[in-house]
């Protein structure tokens, strides 16, 4: 969707790596965005955006890589050929619908997210037709989503994930976090301690949903408290949407670490508007009006794979 | 779906005629029947299709035309490779959804209908990727959801469609119309009867709603009065589902048929059970006991093309 950092490049780098030919594409995609969603504040930033991926194509050039040939940039007609982009319920237009994997996690407050996603990645692979595609793991249930599709429908690609890039103190890199200023960047990162927490629970045996969860509320309530205790104008208070411990193919909530198959740790946060404001304090884009969800995961893999 | 009549067999032999190899698929496929439809007891023939098959490709080779290379017959775990088939709305699966065009005529009786059909095409083009994929003109709205997934999904596939082929009397070759034994098959045939009525009247100058489906509703309630005065053991009662005068990229109504686009003039009938049987009279298989839904179209081309 444009509005490249660090993460973007580091899959056009991976496929590189793997492939003679990179296909970018990039689009704002309508039907991926509820109603009351950020479509039209989405960050838009074209000229950034060629020029990182121009900078990158060189360095792939002095290294004997594979070269980016194509950035793909359609219109919503090319996209949408008949009837224009729908976003509502149950809506107009012909979709892909994965369920129940796109009702869960990101589903659950985003209920027409995951049927744009594969809507438009389906087109997209019938358009490039690529020996691979690459995704992001910090969008876990995305990847899901997109292997189901692919498996369900007999597409004819191999579905990659690259790793999660992130800022020096671990957040996880995302388009939106522009929207962050530094006092909320600063709150932000507890979804990743959050989750690091139960990761280490598991790490030191343990394996039982409660057992592993605990940890990651701890450092949620903790921060969550200790925000509380601040004044307006040094605080940034956040909501928890949902810490998961799911299975890795289904993302069904579960009891307990299947050793054989591993898990998904994953987790979504919101942080609400600054209340009040500090002279010269470091603003985001926005200056920090808007809410902005941040999403985060941890694969625990197989012990025995 | 299998049960192959010469209606398949023309498209077989068309599509021999285009092009070299010719793949054909028998699935019967468990999404696009609804809970109460007639999935268990759709009429399987899978020794005669083969041969019938084998006959046409034989006669193919003699006439130096493409041959038959592959008759393609998955299992459901196949088609479905991830969770079972399921018919049910809103269910759980990876599905196609092209709305609202599924939603019309025939999607009205079979809400499922489409959503099966559009899905299993999808995976089943994925699978072959064919240069052209060939449909009959009896199955119109078939024909046009097919035609739009694959505009609307980039798909890299030309569709073709191949003539109703029709028994002497007229009546639309289908696979379900074993069912209808000699006295539902004799009436049946009003439904072919009222959209030729309908047509003459369009060919006779008249362009608005009324005055073409006048006719059309002429014959069929004709008929209707016609078999209730007969007694039980003679007659054979039906009911109209619908008659369409519709847009022939959208299928929705249309008052007038515009001459640069023509229109699609389409219907559908359920021949109902015989009420009481005569003494060896010729029946069709499940004796007449059951509802047999029939559908049948004619296209009013444009005049000014």
């Amino acid at each position: 969707m444009g509005a490249l950092h660090k993460g973007h490049l580091s899959l056009a780098r991976i496929a590189a790596e793997e492939n003679s030919e990179v296909f970018v594409s990039i689009y704002v995609n309508p039907t991926q965005f509820g109603v009351n969603e950020d479509l039209d504040s989405y960050p838009k930033t074209w000229h950034t955006d060629i020029s990182m991926l121009e900078d990158l194509d060189q360095e792939l050039g002095r290294e004997g890589k594979g070269r980016i040939t194509t950035i793909f940039a359609p219109t919503n007609k090319v996209m949408y050929p008949t009837l224009p982009p729908d976003s509502t319920l149950p809506g107009t237009g012909s979709f892909v619908t994965i369920t129940p994997l796109a009702n869960l996690l990101e589903g659950k407050s985003r209920p027409v997210f995951f049927r744009g996603v594969a809507t438009i990645c389906m087109k997209l692979l019938n358009v490039v037709e690529p020996e691979c595609v690459y995704f992001g793991q910090k969008d876990v249930q995305q990847t899901v989503v997109i292997k189901r599709m692919v498996q369900d429908f007999h597409l004819n690609t191999i579905v990659r994930v690259g790793p999660t890039e992130r800022e020096i103190d671990g957040l996880a890199m995302s388009s939106r976090n522009v929207y962050l200023g530094e006092r909320r960047r600063k709150v932000g990162i507890v979804l990743r301690q959050a989750l690091q927490a139960a990761e280490a629970a598991h790490k030191m045996g343990k394996c039982s949903r409660d057992d592993v969860l605990a940890l990651a509320w701890d450092v949620t309530n903790q921060m969550s408290v200790a925000q509380d205790k601040l004044s307006e104008d040094t605080r940034a208070k956040f909501e928890v949407d949902y810490v998961s411990l799911a299975d890795p193919d289904t993302l069904e909530e579960i009891d307990e670490v299947d050793d054989t198959k591993g898990a998904v740790l994953s987790g979504a946060i919101k942080m609400l508007p600054l209340e009040s404001l500090k002279d010269g304090e470091k603003l985001g884009l926005g200056e920090d009006k808007v809410p902005v969800r941040l999403i985060d995961n941890i694969l625990i893999p197989p012990r025995r794979p």
